[in-house]
């Protein structure tokens, strides 16, 4: 089979596999849902084919391992993403890393290197059902704790009960983490981003996961009659609010790198005939550089109280959310960089806006990202695509990474 | 009594009313609600102590009669506002003109003029119950509707069936029209504005109430990643909404006596990390002119479109409400200024921001509205005030009026 041919394959089996879905007519596949059983079997199946054993631990990942050509002192190199979906999904968000890796195990034909390779299909990712990212490779960076196990669904149920219900043991979650020969982690992943087809490149190395500021900016003026109040005398916190968001994105615009959002807005009362008295934006903002993302925050906080200063208007800012930037690893990177330029491929690093189980384990291992362009950078919807050369491509690098690994 | 004793009267009985309410913490009447029986008992007691014969017509409109001193030929001034208050209301909106009316003939102390004195307290101007306003003016201009009689409440019971179970016949509504004899209304109304008190005026001569638009602007983006999505790549709807609604009080702020209010914004999916795909907008657009507020729907509807451009949105506007201004009598108005100047006050003209019931009999007959200051515009509040010095000066100006309107 010919790189081309493996590529076609892998999406088919992606496309297969965005089948098992909660709904009938959309992908949807949360947490240990029903469907998830499918995807089980399946994936079981191709790893087994390839020469895995296959076994799901107590998160509900799935984990198959290659073993090496030696039993002594061998290190292990993990590959892999999740398997489950946001709700109204696309096939490759997770998935399209899973099946990678078991078609960089197939490509081998038997074939053993000096390490072990596996390949690990995480149970969670997304958040959906339980609204807590990351409880595949939390399991696996060994990062459970009580309160997460405890959280539960819109059912009731929670994350320990699931896992019991699907046949599990959640008493045996030390025995997901990863083994202490675990030498390093490499997750393939749609961009889901326009980045990579804006500049017309198969593929990208994530140099860092941005770090994340999430902060609610209140505007308080006074509510007041739409009618009676003459322009010059309003404190109007809807006004104050859309002033300074206009600066925000301005300086969002300035600043390379950065992104910010405001993604939610509520004005209050919220009736067409009354001067809004009171006005929350949540602000998302993401840089690779903390520091940077820092500075920003400062800055639009500036704006926001210099806006309410000329408007009489009182501003507060409360932080939610504030999460670093997490560096892949410097060698590893380097490696997964010699490894596309040696198959002919423009070496692109950037930094990845959104999270990923990368991120999560990097707390217990080296790990290092590939990004495969997601063309017009659809992801999170149906529409969601790769091509079949940029997967070819990646599996060629994959390829080149594992002949590197053996040699480091 | 003196005018100052007898507008401390007028606002103490403002105050009693108040305590009529559906809420026993706070000041809520709306129509035909049980506290409704309690005001109409009270004023009707202070109308008949004036001399006046009342009735509760089929609108629940409380009609107190204080005949001229001739039978053949007469005409008849007809002096009101109305009962009804928003929920959590101050003490003055509405009823301070119903009581001012009770106020004026008990100062005529049993004196009659060659016309007939009516005094009305209209039972329904602010909307509430059944989000539909004027229900009591309507029925004095003889322009109740089968449609408006069938609105149903938040449980479930018509405007007819809710007059029926107050006792009353909507059978009967076309007797609650103004009498053919009817030759002018004149209302007294808090100015529920700080253009007054701002001014340091006690009273203000309305010229005309604002003719008003409301209109729903709606920005259509892409709904996107908020942490991969780079700043150039975006269409964020709530951002062009940002752009628009700054440029929208700019221009407010530019055109004399032109007031425009954002006062609802909905930012869809409204998630803090996705990019606000859709974002409908609700303009309040308000002026005395209507050439002048059409010509600002123009430009800010320009505006709206420009921002899209600039940023790949669509635009759409659609109208949800264009009511024209309505003009007060002239002669009425030019009398009622004369009344001030000779009491003594500073003549002020000034449009209304906010709808009253003049406007709606203005279609029945001439009408002029007197504004007494509202100390910090506060309105639709229990902190609603009023100074009895401007009450007085009202009183004294009513009086002033009803001499000038019997050599009329």
């Amino acid at each position: 089979m010919t790189p081309f041919e493996r590529a076609e394959e892998t999406i088919r089996r992606c496309r297969a596999l965005a089948r098992c879905s909660e709904d009938p007519n959309a992908t949807t596949r949360t947490f240990l849902s029903a469907p998830m059983r499918e995807v089980h079997a399946l994936v079981s199946e191709w790893m087994q084919h390839a020469g895995m054993t296959v076994e799901i631990d107590a998160a509900g990942n799935l984990r198959g391992v290659y073993s090496a050509d030696r039993t002594a002192g061998s290190r292990r190199l993990v590959i892999g993403s999740h398997l489950d979906t946001v709700p109204n999904a696309g096939a490759f968000d997770g998935i399209l890393g899973v099946i990678m890796a078991v078609a960089l195990v197939e490509q081998l034909d038997g074939r053993r290197y000096p390490f072990t390779i596996e390949a690990v299909g995480f149970s969670e990712e997304e958040g959906v059902r339980f609204g807590a990212p990351f409880i595949g490779s939390r399991a696996l960076a060994g990062a459970i704790d009580e309160a997460l196990l405890d959280r539960q669904d819109a059912g009731g149920h929670s994350v320990r009960e699931v896992i019991g219900q699907y046949g599990l043991n959640p008493d045996n979650l030390a025995a997901a983490t990863a083994t202490p020969d675990s030498a390093g982690f490499l997750e393939f992943h749609i961009e889901q981003g326009p980045v990579l087809d804006a500049l017309d490149l198969p593929l990208g190395i994530v140099d860092a996961i941005v770090g994340l500021t999430r902060c609610e900016f209140t505007f308080e003026g006074a509510a007041n009659h739409a009618g009676t109040t003459p322009m010059a005398d309003r404190r109007d916190a809807l006004a104050g609010a859309a002033e300074w968001m206009v600066q925000v994105e301005r300086l969002a615009r300035e600043t390379p790198q950065l992104v910010a959002t405001v993604g939610r807005v509520i004005a209050e009362p919220g009736a067409s005939n009354v001067i809004p008295g009171r006005c929350r934006a949540m602000l998302d903002l993401r840089h690779g550089n903390d520091a940077q993302r820092h500075a920003a925050l400062e800055a639009m906080t500036t704006l926001a109280h210099a806006v309410g200063a000329g408007r009489g208007l009182r501003v507060t800012v409360e932080p939610r959310l504030d999460q670093n930037a997490v560096p892949m690893d410097p060698a590893m990177t380097a490696q997964l960089a010699a490894a596309v330029e040696k198959c002919g491929y423009p070496v692109h690093r950037m930094t990845s806006g959104a999270g990923h189980d990368a991120m999560i384990v990097a707390s217990r291992m080296p790990v290092a990202m590939l990004f495969v362009r997601s063309p017009r950078g659809v992801s999170h919807h149906p529409d969601e695509t790769v091509r079949v050369e940029d997967v070819a491509a990646a599996l060629r690098v994959g390829a080149a990474y594992l002949e590197a690994f053996a040699h480091a």
